[in-house]
């Protein structure tokens, strides 16, 4: 269920990448229309040299070894994995889930790999029936399913579900509208403060900004009786780009399904929260299930929606709600009074996720893990089996230099999930049952969901992953241009942060520091996707994947084969390209005989995101009383981001001169040292955020009322959000507790 | 003409203001649909006291005075005027605008003023024929022309003119189109990098950002063979607010007529450029016209537009170019094809500015003026005879007053110009023609365009008249609130400023310097009405005000008399506000015993510009090659405005105690400081900018590509807008000349 999460951020940090031109090649500026003309990154901005983790004399062999892995991949491969996997629409815990199961299934073991079916049951609904009449002021029903496209046959289905969400409540309800805008908390704020009434009337929508089940929350927690969510085109529909067929935007009849579940309070089963939903696992009773709203929902087209909206009367909608239907939006109420009824089939269901494994040689226990959903809200082509068939094309490649003889130092798990969309389901339960074995072995892991929805490279993860991922990037070509991929990523990247990036600096000079050096870095996690119980929940250093871009067919019927094959990835290349991508970065995470994880970076990131949310509190607080003031100090958390940081320098300093020879290993050799790197990130770790204790990071979380986009130094960053100068005060000494236990394990290899 | 000029500006400046809490109201935050929330300013921004120039035992005289002024402004007589002048479409030269002169000498003469109709011949167009129409893919003709609205008679008067362009080019052009967005120099650009022909091709461009002018002779210069300006609902319809009659939007069928002279290049009659077009003056063949367009060019409705827009093909626009229409906008050209046929009929033609003097009492010689344009596209009921009628009642107020014995120290005068959409045709001759009297006597000029286009209080003015400002807005009360119109203003200030503020403290605390309060401020002329000439090129201190806000009508058959009365300003309560407002200006300009201008503001405003076209210099340089960068520095340059601020200092601390009497007066007295008072601002023009040697002040001028909006500092912001380090050094001497010039007035007074 992925979803435009924040991309390629920029960290002004130390200079590690400046060291090498060896990979950068002369760049001509790349005019891109929607992106504004794509600046070339400074001189200076090199490619990363080396392979992180690997001694000098074993990189040349690695790079031929994933030279080979590249050279099998086929783009033909990959069409016919996604033609078979989106014949039929495939909600999580039906029949046609299950057949995708057994190819998936079917397809790793004949590549070599020891794969197995593991049903989980879990409480979940399918829709049993779905009516939105307009009775005033004029009477007309909504459609609740799409018209289908010409020459798209899948498009015209009847075997999918008509619209619904998950862990939707049933419910019968009849009121005036009003208008909220994206939902979040301060827009229900903003009609209060207009004077609406909100209480008992249905809360029309739009999608955007904020995961669609905190949308259901807040309206549910300002009174209203339900909640219509609907597309509008300013967000991903013609104000962005040409709609499908003719583009990749969203269709007038295009309906966006999908969970409202409060995935930020805690994602997985709800009935099961916190533990692993097994078929004798305690469950709690549905009328106790936790973050599931009780209210009603469905989601709607814009086409349909805009019958509602042309009708409301009411203030003008304020600065930034206006979308792009040709006309004034107002907040309502008005003329309109809808008609919702939504009847939910519940049950404890199974779904199935597949888990194949390449048993390492040296350290089979130490686990590399990657991880892609399978089940959709309809057929699912993009979300999320762009990534399945990369999955599936880097198994057989994989599988194949093991028939050849190579094994990987450490075990490699490749991860077919169920039930994501529901609510994460199939990772959140199976990471609930494998904790222990993960918090002692899992090294890192890798999700992949929509592998491709466009062609600009987006990469979130855990910092102490990002030389690796620069290095990965560095060698994949960028089947747009035939260039390095890092190319395009830097030159983006610059583009996009290029203001930030000098502001900093003017804010460096006032301060008598040294300017900064340009560099890349990744951006924070936030949730929605599989990685999150891997990150937030056990601590598992962890990256998410993806050519991103408009993905206007995003949960509709239109997410279908001949939507991929024609406007997104004709000729798979982006896929080809992400598969390679995935292969190498796998490789190394289970091949390098250091494990490549870098927490410098990770210290270096908790430093300046202090710095910057001090100047975001010092903001805040302008000119507000000192009560509403966030007085208490960064300095010591500083200084323990500090201390992070300088440890890991001096062991990775260390390890890198004894990968070199010149130096030797410390005491319990390479495997102590590994075993301290493997264990930083579970030391960042603390007691659980506050009210959502289930979430574990210090350092990343999604945003209690985004769902999606990341907050990182979660208690300090919500507590800005929030306007709560006692969170922040409060959630200091946790973040330096962590941030000195993490120190501390890298310390005590010496 | 005036047009949407950035509003009231923030300045992080000396503390002036925190003295008193005298007139500051407790205020309530005030939610405001379409502005977001205001937020409450600090506490402690309070209102200035006092009254700069007068000493304190004449401050209650002073207001006493004012007070009896105020008392009698009548809603009902500004209405009645209104009426009688909207009554006719009153384009310069017309028949219609001579009976409005008329009319306005008739009234002013009546309150008691010295009036005269002056004539003043000039080069202009009317239309001849207009036609537009698609040959392809479907052939029709677009209206050059509105429908008008039900119960609003006058929008179906025929008597109007079709649409034109002021200054256009005749022409007969049949071609492509090319969407080229707002037309500015980065757009045709921007066309270009994305491979487009442009060459005798017809740019469809919207309104917005830069004056029409240039958007013509941007089109011009890249080649293209005629221009079709549209105005589209994103910038002044439905996607702003409702639109009329139901509220002030753009309806499908207004046109935005108005002049395409280039501006910023210099204003008045094209054929008379730098000298007075007096009756016997040289004049240029109609072919050395300066500064008008060679192409043919026609304003047009978005209900029409949209026929073109549609049928565009090629490549997406890119990102920012999206309108509000509901589709997706391609650049062209694609299935369009248009034939444009535009006549006009160019002659030498009187236009007729009225002149009305009130002589000053101690000081004839010494001239307070206000001015006001008369002529208009249509009726002109905002568009500018909001500010007429404002002018007539504050004429019939203060002739009120002189009949019973009154008369201002200083000569007021009040001036109603002809020719202004044209090109500030009546101020700029007329200027041009006293600029001997001017510069030797002219306290300030005070401009009054569109008067009441909204309820939000705009103003922008030579800095030394901030403090006069801030007074006379604390002593009127805003018809909204009911309350002082400075706690409106200063919360609005606060809350549309409140980021900058923070980060220039945060800027500060890095310099270790200490943080600033929050201070209100006047923004910067650019150009667009009858202060032109005044302040850029004569020096003459000078202000603009309106209270503004969505004028869709601007400039369409619909700015007429209902749309006032219905819309924007039923019962005339901020018209009567306005003439308050202008009425306590006016006298405090014409009988303050000191002059009320204060260059410590000046010096000030010209020191914190350089600190942030440093930072802006710094941005744009940003990882480029040296001789891409902004190197030379502005030291001497800031030393240079703090002179100036220090010398004013000393001046206005030494003239504030010879006011209180508590210090005896510099050797010639209060005349002696007055005139040095007077020379400063003239001390500010230098030997011309660039190119366009008519703008001769340092700190302000429009920005070259921009018409309307402000560039201070035009040397060094046009050199960081056109990324010109070379102009940025070249530029630096003559503001440092202009500012030790002016310190050295102030500094002669001992």
């Amino acid at each position: 269920m992925k979803r435009l999460i924040p991309l390629v951020a920029i960290l002004a940090a130390t200079t590690l990448f400046l060291a090498s031109g060896a990979h950068a090649d002369e760049t001509e500026a790349n005019p891109s229309p929607w992106m504004g003309t794509v600046e070339r990154a400074p001189a200076g901005v090199t490619a990363p040299a080396g392979l992180s983790g690997f001694s000098p004399d074993s990189i040349e062999s690695e790079l031929q070894l994933e030279a080979r892995a590249a050279a099998m991949i086929r783009p033909d491969s990959l069409r016919r994995h996604s033609r078979i996997l989106t014949e039929e629409p495939h909600v999580a815990g039906t029949p046609a889930d299950y057949a995708t199961a057994q190819y998936v299934q079917q397809r790793l073991a004949s590549y070599g790999w020891d794969a197995q079916i593991v049903a989980i049951p879990v409480w979940l609904n399918w829709p049993k029936s779905a009516l939105v009449e307009l009775l005033e002021p004029e009477p007309m029903k909504l459609a609740v399913r799409e018209k289908g496209i010409a020459g798209d046959k899948d498009s015209h289905d009847a075997n999918a579900f008509d619209a619904f969400n998950g862990y939707a409540a049933s419910g019968d309800v009849t009121g005036g509208v009003v208008y909220a805008n994206y939902g979040d908390v301060a827009d229900f704020q903003a009609l209060r403060n207009l004077g609406i009434e909100l209480k008992g009337r249905i809360a029309l929508v739009r999608y955007g900004q904020v995961f669609r089940g905190l949308k259901v929350r807040n309206a549910e927690k300002a009174g209203l009786a339900g909640v219509i969510i609907y597309s509008d085109p300013a967000d991903d529909g013609y104000a962005q780009n040409d709609m499908y067929p003719r583009g990749p935007a969203r269709p007038e009849d295009a309906i966006q399904r999908g969970s409202v579940q409060f995935l930020s309070e805690g994602p997985g089963d709800p009935t099961t929260p916190g533990w692993a939903s097994a078929t004798n696992a305690k469950r709690l009773p549905a009328s106790e299930a936790k973050g599931v709203p009780h209210i009603p929902s469905i989601p709607m087209s814009y086409g349909e929606a805009t019958k509602i909206l042309i009708a409301l009367g009411g203030p003008l909608a304020p600065k930034g709600w206006q979308g792009a239907l040709p006309f004034t939006y107002h907040v309502g109420p008005g003329a309109a009074k809808v008609h919702l009824k939504v009847e939910q089939d519940y049950a404890v269901r199974p779904i199935w996720n597949v888990i194949a494994t390449l048993k390492g040689r040296e350290h089979p226990e130490q686990k590399v893990v990657l991880g892609n959903h399978r089940d959709a809200w309809t057929y699912g082509a993009i979300d999320p089996n762009s990534g399945t068939i990369c999955m599936l094309e880097m198994g057989r490649t994989l599988g194949a230099l093991a028939k050849t003889g190579w094994r990987p130092r450490r075990t490699i798990q490749l991860s077919s999930w169920d039930g994501e969309e529901y609510g994460l389901l199939g990772s959140t339960e199976w990471a609930e049952g494998n904790a222990a074995d993960m918090s002692a072995h899992a090294v890192a892991y890798v999700n992949v969901d929509a592998a491709v929805s466009g062609h600009d490279l987006r990469v979130s993860a855990s910092h102490a992953l990002r030389d690796l991922m620069a290095e990965s990037i560095r060698d994949v070509r960028d089947p747009g241009s035939n260039r390095s991929l890092w190319n395009t990523v830097i030159d983006r990247a610059w583009s996009e942060g290029k203001t930030a990036w000098s502001q900093a600096n003017r804010a460096r000079r006032g301060r008598n520091e040294p300017p900064r050096a340009f560099e890349w870095n990744v951006s924070s996690l936030g949730s929605g996707s599989d990685y999150t119980a891997f990150v937030d929940h056990l601590g598992v250093p962890s990256m998410d994947l993806g050519f991103g871009g408009l993905h206007g067919t995003y949960h509709s019927m239109y997410d279908d084969f001949d939507y991929i094959d024609r406007v997104i990835d004709p000729g798979f290349g982006y896929h080809a390209a992400m598969t390679d991508l995935m292969g190498r970065v796998m490789m190394r995470l289970a091949d390098a005989p250091l494990v490549p994880l870098r927490y410098s970076t990770t210290g270096q990131f908790a430093f300046d995101e202090m710095q910057s949310l001090e100047d975001r509190a010092d903001d805040a607080g302008a000119g507000k009383p000192d009560s509403l003031r966030f007085t208490a100090s960064l300095g010591a958390a500083r200084a323990a981001a500090g201390k992070l940081r300088n440890a890991a320098l001096v062991l990775e300093r260390h390890a890198d001169a004894a990968l070199l020879g010149s130096e030797p290993w410390p005491a319990g050799g390479i495997e102590a040292v590994n075993g301290a790197i493997i264990s930083a990130e579970r030391a960042l770790l603390g007691p659980g955020l506050p009210g959502r204790e289930w979430f574990r990071h210090e350092l990343y979380a999604p945003g209690l009322n985004t769902g999606y986009a990341a907050v990182p130094l979660p208690r300090l960053g919500q507590a800005v959000l929030d306007n709560d100068p006692r969170a922040w005060a409060n959630g200091i000494a946790p973040i330096i507790q962590a941030l000195e236990r993490a120190a501390g394990e890298l310390e005590r290899v010496k």
